[in-house]
């Protein structure tokens, strides 16, 4: 493909705007520390957008050039207008659009239009070790991936995450409180691609990890849109000849 | 299992108030087509409800004794209050509660809920033959047929349809203007299992069918809860002990 | 179902004849300790089958009366005749047998036949504690399990695990060790269900665990045969009337 | 990626060598005809293989310079050596080789070993219609295709397709005859990708149809390689440091 591909970084960016831990973290914004690494790749083009701009920075225009969106939203998940969240599922449904989730956006407005799950799980603000384990090598989600990689620290999820089985299982995380997690998950809806990507809490480095960065940016090319499918719906005449 | 499945059928109840075709085919009800076979398997028991009745028969009370929910739906969906189609959701992923989804109903809010896909397909009402071909033998929902069977006169549903990978396709429908259409689907959504079986239109007596009643009543066995499940969701201690 | 479920357990049956640890903990052969288990359900029936018998203890008569076949094996995979372990695999498929295959036996020749993959993984005989997770709330598989539970003492197995994606994922194991793996995967395959459960270590008392033997009791009746199957394959003839 | 996609078509060979219709059809054989239309597609480096030649053409050093194999078969599958299957199972679970599994080759050995089902299917050698519906949009597979084609004369195959299962199901054929059979259907083993496409009997000139030809080419793509693995199995230390 000649063409680049043109990747939307979304964040909710509120924890950023007060001072603490996650200010100091990401002064920029979580989805500045995301869009500079997808910046540096040569295949992609990239711009952000945040809840508070107008229509939450997602306007027609700036969706007509998104192939492929990525979303981290935490605590303001109903702040998120309906119209916009249901603007997200029918592109991704329609038009093949991209959809990344990571971490706490599995409880985001266009997560759960598109799942139809609760999307409820465990958590623990315990900042111990996460392990990823690779479940599907020779995946290009886990192109750069030996068959592990580690983060020091992270939040925990757990199971039970209530999600549709995934059509595929890419990655499993570990925790050191001793629990597991689906953390690397697609599924195909319509004519798009999402995938949910675990890690990432506010308050560790972990959009500045290695590994991660690999994870996010090939996710964004697996999500790449295929061309808007041609199809009929509804009432249809009949194809044999009469 | 000595306990009885508990099965309420839901209609939509319009088209047969009407004089016309369909008053003359289902002269009770669809619902009461579909019921009077179910209350002839002697493991069910079996109720109805339908759109025009108090919180459309669909009181806590009524769900709290149903296990598996059948619903046919076609003019009238968005006459579905909200809140009602929420609660069939949730009692779906949280309790386990089967749902049966029938012919039209694939534009019904609780289908769409739980699909998170747009249900959309092509149609034509030619009342031409359709063959069902059994694509997963020795599936409990097809126990009864051989590897097919045929219905002379129905409406055709054709491809695309929008809906998740099913986890499980049982059956395909031919059709004699030159069409296809996955036909019975299963899906797990949360702790519950969701069936779409296709046939059904309003102005044919496929309800009468034995084949069609034979999936219908095995669809139910399959969609049975299998007790509602013990799960911790949200803030969780580590239970490695220190 | 009045009939009761007819299953036979079939054990290696080499490590526990000689002196040492494995004789210590299974003193009659895992098979037995398993089978105990079972013949304690009042909806099972159970015999026995292990290496060294004629046959592998798998004649036709045996195998026609066998609705839920149990697998453990280890050091002698090779041993097992390529006929007998084909003759598995074509009852699975053609009839039906459920297949439930424990621990080791993941390099069986009847799974790896089903499978198609290598089965290959990680594995470390450390002792130390495994937290087994359910992925599947609600499945019938883990029907008396609440969301976790707890082996103290057992061999670790890592991702990545060679196996087809599962079409369900009902376990996931955590070891002390940072590794993951999917211990509790189904697969259909013809008309036969197959379902791999991990834990099982000889060294260790797992068969004799009350969560383990639940899910492997569950596991039984989750694969029961549901019928052969009635499909005509090969050259046919169109059944549209001419 | 500037690097060229490097396919082998594979071929028995054995029709198109004895006078008739097959050979009228296909002077060069089938596996030239596949070839042709590969070679003008500029990403690919495109060579053949057939059954006679030594080592049925699939030597280390071909298979070492192969990315996609595209295998079609018929009526000497069991002339092929199993060391041979079992190599090109072993290249697509190791090495991420991708095979495009064409018509009669559903019974096959390579395909048969990666299954693990029987392949059997119904057939009839009517020459009729076949109407190809696409089920999946938006897959790159179909990328060419509106939602539709048609093929105005092939051998009918039908369900019951003894398959596991697809991962996902892209293309539905209808047959005038009145069946139906999963067309286009794609699973990952191990590292690697299979994509079975049902079109191309030898006595029609199915394989020089565009639909066909951008179906096979778009398989050929979606199944290439992402780079062997790097994954460690078997005795394992565990990673967390002491």
């Amino acid at each position: 493909m000649s063409k680049k591909l043109r990747v939307t970084v979304w964040n909710e960016y509120r924890h950023e705007k007060k001072p603490g831990k996650v200010a100091e973290v990401y002064p920029k914004g979580i989805h500045e520390a995301i869009a500079e690494d997808l910046r540096a790749q040569s295949d992609m083009e990239v711009r952000t957008a945040t809840l508070d701009e107008p229509e939450h920075g997602l306007s027609d225009a700036v969706l007509d050039a998104t192939d492929v969106l990525v979303w981290w939203g935490h605590m303001a998940h109903k702040e998120v207008e309906d119209t916009i969240a249901a603007k997200v599922r029918d592109r991704v449904l329609n038009k093949g659009m991209g959809l990344v989730v990571l971490h706490s956006a599995h409880m985001s407005k266009p997560f759960l239009l598109l799942m139809g799950t609760s999307g409820a799980l465990k958590w623990r603000e315990d900042g111990l070790k996460e392990i990823l384990w690779v479940t599907k090598p020779g995946h290009p989600i886990v192109k750069d991936i030996n068959d592990h990689f580690v983060l020091e620290h992270e939040e925990m999820y757990g199971e039970h995450f209530d999600i549709p089985e995934p059509d595929e299982l890419v990655l499993l995380s570990w925790f050191a409180g001793g629990e597991v997690f689906r953390s690397g998950c697609t599924w195909k809806r319509g004519a798009g691609s999402v995938f949910y990507f675990r890690p990432g809490h506010e308050t560790f480095p972990t959009y500045y990890d290695k590994n991660v960065r690999s994870v996010i940016a090939n996710g964004c090319r697996w999500a790449a849109p295929q061309g808007a499918p041609n199809v009929t719906y509804w009432k249809y005449e009949s194809i044999l000849g009469k």
